[in-house]
């Protein structure tokens, strides 16, 4: 039987390859029969289960409420705000036919919501008493994209997407602060990928938003993956749909907005964050399955009876266990099936360790194999060592981000960056989308967020005028 | 102040305006900007995402697992098996553009997905070992149609749909039963609505079904809902997407096919059978706020104190509870709020209740109030009225079932009873699609599902030929 992991290509070599390959070896995706669009195979589908589980509690304590709102919006409610048409249209699915007639207003297959969300808003709000009105929808979402792969970048996605409306601008920028905590604490604590948080330049910013904060990691292949967004929309829309209502001192004002967004695309970071030659690398807390058992015979019925002694005992302990009891896969098979697919923990099980009352265990990151004694403290030597990974693999994470952050301080040295290393470039940077136009067509990198302001002032890295804007550039998925 | 349920009409005289006004008044849904859409605001949602953690578990015991495929679908797909395309296509929303371009190939929104689903299994199943192949997802679903109302019938609604694939036709039955088990069990335990279970007409079966099974409720107004349905597609799709694969004994065959729907649609079952003339009335399992606590002053740090302890207790045995302390409505304005809103239990407190150290508490169900000793029972006391709450309402579902389950012996009969009670009308009758329309054109009433068959045959009351089979007949939702 072919080792599963040959068919991998080299991830430094053929990244983009590995990574297509990696999607199918560990089952996470396939391909969808429309272009562009891709089916999220049950392996897949539990990673984005974990996500909304990790999110939901914070979001419901935040009060933030999970509703539904529909997938059509009539084409002329995206035209009510000007820069978020614009910024969207090239990439709608539109519907012009339904129930065997052709529409008299075409549908827009929602790319966003904030159109539809904000016009229902408009007719639930009327008193501050109101406000702050905190909804999110767990939904798919269509951008007609050109050239797709699959998590990363897909005509059809899910996702989330918080909206709120509030009677403060300070009070929104606060929520729209908390967004972007949230994503960074998705990020970081559950994921273990590190990255930077900050505001996005003109050029880069949501399409209606007046500013965008966002979470930027980077990835092993030198570009820049945007994580997760959180937009202040200001009163852009609540102009645009007539949100208002009437302040404690009896005034009449337009709500203050927010919207932030986390999709299906983090589940393509965390492959390639972490992914390896052998296949994925699953941190312990957004893995589906944290802990597999393997015995060297599945006919024994000694190894059976002792990995459901294991199995009973970190199920108790609430660890996310499965034993792989399939009788027609060889041993070796079955390490590389779980190898690939990124387990933390195999426990692999013989007849040696069933008489010695051993379990001896191998971490999928770091490779370290260690052996523990089956009694009372077993599950807690398991739960111990998935907590130590978790910590290794962020601080893996912030490492990496560390080394793969550079400086430049004149336009030439910028450019071999890109060329030599790739990674974050830090630079002195007036927010100007003609001279960030000039550098993505000349480099493909684009500034990816901003830094905080220098003290003092440098030198403006595509104008040579002096700034204390600081910015960092990469090239991005 | 005025009363909220004052704005209700009686659900007996105006059963259609009684229910489109609770469903606003209840704060569980408002009209999409689309004709058919609706947004399902939080406190309907909450009630899905109940029926989404109550099914789920169920689910995985089985084996099913979630995932999720693409909402369109190539117009070709449907054309593969000819019954499936016949009865979808009147309903079909069509995306012809998409980024700026006429699509070569229209794209259908999903209105269920046998045929992306089937297209993808083709390539997953190869050998027996990869059977039986079960998955399920929750999504959005459209269908156009003419008529619609909140929940019962929506252009765009939510649902989950599970899709197995078994190597023999056994099998298969016995999945497809499974499935309307579940729906029996989710309907029954949860919802406190009983139903018939039986096999649907070949006029109302799914199109591109061998046999569709049922379970079909009685609503108050006399008319049935078709709450879940499972349904045998033997070999139907499999044939048409070449789902084939190597036996045990290494020949070839066509797997055999199953699928299993429950919509949002369950939630207009769950607002019509309970509700009254004072609103929503919610069994303790899907509400989801059990119980409300109210005190006579929010102002009063005594009672304030005090409902929070209430409040800890039931947190901590796991009770759904909300103390409600907004300042800006008065005790009756909120008594009417949590009434309508179908709260099974609210606590009502009083300085006398602090002083005494008491709980009056009264059930939405029955009306019955209540005192209880506010000690280390007290807990226990509460979560075990709110079980009798459950089997009550069950209880009282089985009867209102039997109630409304009226024989008819001949055509004659069975007019009269359509027309004085409506409710379900047992008959003898042979299946047969020319009769069944010409009842349903004459009456409105159609088959809506198959009971046992008699041991002695009867009169068909439509050809009064004889025969063994037994139907419920109805009008329905």
């Amino acid at each position: 039987m072919p080792k599963r992991k040959k068919l991998l290509p080299a991830k430094t070599e053929h990244p983009s390859e590995w990574y297509t390959t990696v999607v199918k070896l560990a089952d996470l995706a396939d391909y969808g029969p429309v272009r562009g669009t891709m089916i999220i195979k049950p392996y897949g589908y539990a990673l984005w289960e974990r996500v909304q589980a990790e999110m939901n509690p914070l979001m419901q304590a935040k009060g933030v409420q999970n509703a539904y709102f529909p997938a059509f919006i009539p084409h002329s409610f995206l035209q009510k705000e000007a820069s978020h048409v614009e910024g969207f249209s090239p990439e709608l699915a539109v519907v012009t036919h339904a129930g065997d007639e052709e529409l008299e207003e075409p549908l827009v297959v929602r790319p966003t919501s904030e159109t539809t969300i904000y016009n229902a808003y408009a007719s639930w709000v009327q008193s501050w008493r109101d406000l702050p009105l905190m909804m999110n929808q767990w939904c798919n979402v269509v951008r007609w994209e050109k050239r797709t792969q699959p998590f990363l970048r897909t005509s059809e996605f899910l996702w989330q997407e918080g909206h709120t409306a509030h009677a403060s601008h300070s009070e929104a920028k606060a929520m729209q602060q908390w967004g972007i905590d949230l994503y960074a604490h998705i990020y970081r604590s559950i994921f273990a990928i590190d990255g930077y948080v900050g505001e996005k330049s003109t050029m880069e910013r949501f399409a209606g938003a007046n500013s965008t904060l966002t979470f930027e990691a980077m990835m092993p292949s030198g570009k820049a993956l945007q994580a997760g967004t959180s937009h202040d929309l200001g009163q852009n829309f609540s102009k645009a749909f007539d949100i208002s209502f009437s302040t404690k001192d009896d005034s009449i004002d337009y709500t203050w907005q927010t919207s932030w967004g986390l999709s299906t695309r983090s589940l393509g970071a965390l492959i390639l964050a972490h992914g390896d030659d052998d296949g994925l690398v699953l941190p312990p807390r957004i893995a589906p399955t944290q802990v597999a058992i393997i015995t060297t015979a599945p006919q024994s019925d000694t190894q059976s009876a002792f990995a459901r002694q294991l199995l009973a005992q970190l199920t108790a302990a609430n660890v996310r266990v499965i034993y792989d009891d399939r009788d027609d896969e060889r041993f070796g098979f079955k390490l590389n099936k779980w190898e690939v697919k990124g387990v933390p923990l195999t426990i692999r099980l013989g007849d040696k360790e069933v008489e010695s009352n051993l379990a001896t265990i191998k971490a999928r990151y770091g490779g370290e194999q260690r052996q523990f004694a089956v009694d009372d403290q077993f599950a807690i030597a398991v739960t111990t060592w998935l907590e130590e990974i978790q910590a290794a693999m962020l601080a893996g994470s912030v490492a990496a981000k560390e080394a793969a952050t550079r400086e430049a301080t004149s336009y030439d040295e910028f450019t071999k960056l890109v060329q030599q290393h790739g990674g974050f470039i830090k630079v002195f940077w007036e927010d100007n989308p003609a001279t960030e136009k000039q550098v993505k067509e000349a480099t493909h990198a684009t500034s990816r967020c901003r830094l905080p302001d220098s003290s003092e002032p440098g030198i403006d890295f595509v104008t040579g005028k002096p700034t204390k804007q600081q910015w960092l550039f990469a090239k991005s998925y």
